[in-house]
């Protein structure tokens, strides 16, 4: 070769040396946070030589009272880190349970992201670092050495909605060369979130990828759709660009989402190796999307045979005045006697929705409605829906 | 209707409610930063009424130097904000030429993340906020009302590197419901990237929808692979976990992944409706990927019609023995020898490999092998590397 060589010194530091990659050789810190001890233990650091004090808040610290404007409620705990010679601040925990867990740190007084942990998940308008800790249930929510499906972000024609709309869909491992037919799970967002949320948040990919292996749980498609009907993708993903985004969004409680679901349902059935029949769909979403999954399948009472309300919330709003909502009881008396395999009902103990739940339970047995019911400790939070999402997906489709 | 509704407030309220959206509602700082103003100014804003000094630091300020291990090199600027009573800190731009931008706070000498805006990116180990400015060039990173292609994760099987290896695939409108068969551009990232670079970084979904929606570019795949053999897929998406992404991962460059690049498109034309000739292949990636696309198509001389380095590093390392880079004039030759349309080489006038390109045109002209040449201002960013895919995808398959 006639060509000078480049010295390997200089290649190895300058391939795709740009801004933020100098930061990474140079600037930043050389330190490792979150470190995920063996014992389950983790240990946080964060390099601050002037900082006055340094906080870690997380939802694996003991919840706090917090006041807001609707009284005290419960908040994530804080706890502090130590300051050594280097300036460096650390705190290691308690040995904590196997999950997926989210933490910032706050720097006098501020809220800052872990610069050391590049791994983040936007939760409505927050983004907090996220860590794994430990096997068991957390096992469910890692990437293994095991066949993985497709995650796919497409975009559908929404007629009802007069738009196009991304869609999040997982297919099983193998799909693309079987010939087979496959069930589908619909699985919808919370209030704030959106096609992202569950295939984040949620760890469904891993929990599906995971529990397909295991052969707890039969190969099936999961349809992540957006549930706020004013929106055509998640932000920063859709034609509105980068916003900052909203906890309610307009009109997402009004019945139209329900009202157009169907849209959805076609497009999957028209565009995927699916049986489209109610035994092979089952409908599933936390809190609003729990909402959205008792009035979709009771609005449609013949179209799914499983459906799982996870922290559902039950009641529209009073003043949501859509069709949807107008014939509440009868629909769910058509949905009964038209029969399904599983209703299935899920909440934890301080769950705000708990006695909205109970009642709701209450008015089943007086319709004699059967459904299956599972409580849980713990609130209205993400470690709850993963939970009841890795109990509820080995039901489906058997 | 039977049960006592929720009161509207609480549902509105409550819906989705957990620890970090209790954050979003009741303690984060309502403030809007970045805002994009109509002549393209930008104003940042960070709430910290006790700090002393905030900066923004970020690609649209005018580099300034840093010193580094290697020397003096450039860095990105930096600007102070103005705290007004109420303790915000705020800074207004000039006005910025349409863009991409990424940036982040330093306060009181620590950098953080913009909490007010939920949109980032990881480059290697940094995560960075992002904002887009502007239309022209910027227009095409925006996602706009036009028909959008599908972005796929999947796992494809490397008999070569024995794994499960995660890839990003970019398929056109329209593509699930056309008989057509398409062409293929294979999108290589950098050092320090992975499969998740091109799409995130890289803007690579919405140039193609929105190119391909002018009528400049063809429908085509794009498939933008992991370069970094010994990864399954990218840091915290694969076997290994959550970890601290390094710069340079072992084995990148020692030809390895030129040798088993055969697995990716065997993979593709398995999988895809693809038009499996060397008239419909494409190959480009920016600086090590330009690397790996000088060396893949040489070493294959007779399988690319369309070949694009951008920024690319040219030489191997001298401790690189692996056959793929024994015969580099002999493969040179026979791919020229064999012809085809295009060999594309862009770069910026003040990147750290101008004189590494210079000395390989040198090479080509000397060996009377036709190439194009664009040179841009500008050094070894993404902001080059985005523009390069603007000029070079028109320019395939016609």
């Amino acid at each position: 070769m006639k060509l000078k060589l480049i010295p390997a010194m200089l290649i190895l530091m300058l391939f795709g040396f740009h801004a933020s990659a100098q930061e990474a050789l140079f600037n930043a810190q050389q330190i490792i946070s979150p470190e995920i001890h063996e014992n389950s233990t983790v240990t946080f650091r964060m390099y601050a030589p002037n900082a006055s004090s340094v906080e870690v808040t997380g939802d694996f610290l003991p919840t706090e009272k917090i006041e807001t404007p609707m009284g005290e409620m419960d908040g994530p705990g804080k706890a502090k880190l130590s300051k050594d010679d280097k300036g460096i601040w650390s705190l290691t925990t308690e040995s904590l349970s196997p999950e997926l867990y989210s933490y910032s740190f706050i720097i006098d007084g501020l809220r800052a992201t872990d610069p050391n942990n590049p791994f983040l998940i936007r939760d409505v308008a927050s983004v907090t670092n996220v860590f794994l800790v430990g096997e068991g249930q957390a096992a469910l929510y890692r990437v293994n050495d095991i066949p993985h499906g497709t995650v796919a972000r497409r975009w559908y024609d929404s007629p009802g909605l007069d738009m196009d709309r991304r869609i999040t869909i997982y297919t099983p491992p193998g799909y693309e060369k079987s010939n087979e037919k496959f069930p589908v799970l619909y699985l919808l967002h919370g209030a704030g979130g959106d096609e992202e949320a569950w295939i984040a948040l949620g760890r469904t990919a891993q929990i599906m990828d995971n529990m397909i292996a295991q052969g707890k749980v039969k190969p099936m498609i999961v349809v992540m759709p957006n549930g706020n009907v004013i929106q055509d993708a998640a932000p920063g993903e859709g034609n509105d660009g980068m916003y900052k985004p909203q906890f309610m969004v307009p009109k997402t409680m009004d019945g139209t989402y329900e009202a157009n679901f169907m849209d959805i349902i076609k497009f999957v059935e028209s565009n995927y190796q699916v049986k489209a029949d109610k035994a092979h769909r089952a409908i599933a979403g936390l809190s609003m999307g729990g909402f959205h999954t008792l009035h979709i399948s009771r609005y449609y009472p013949n179209t799914f045979d499983y459906m799982g309300l996870f922290s559902a919330a039950i009641m529209p709003r009073e003043d949501a005045t859509g069709k949807v909502y107008s014939d509440f009881d009868e629909t769910l008396q058509n949905q009964m006697d038209n029969g399904y395999k599983l209703y299935w009902i899920a909440i934890g103990k301080t769950d705000f929705l708990y006695d909205a739940n109970k009642e709701f339970r209450a008015k089943l047995d007086g319709m004699g409605m059967p459904y299956e019911y599972v409580e849980s400790e713990g609130g209205h939070i993400w470690r709850n829906w993963r939970v009841y999402l890795t109990q509820f997906a080995p039901l489906l489709f058997k």
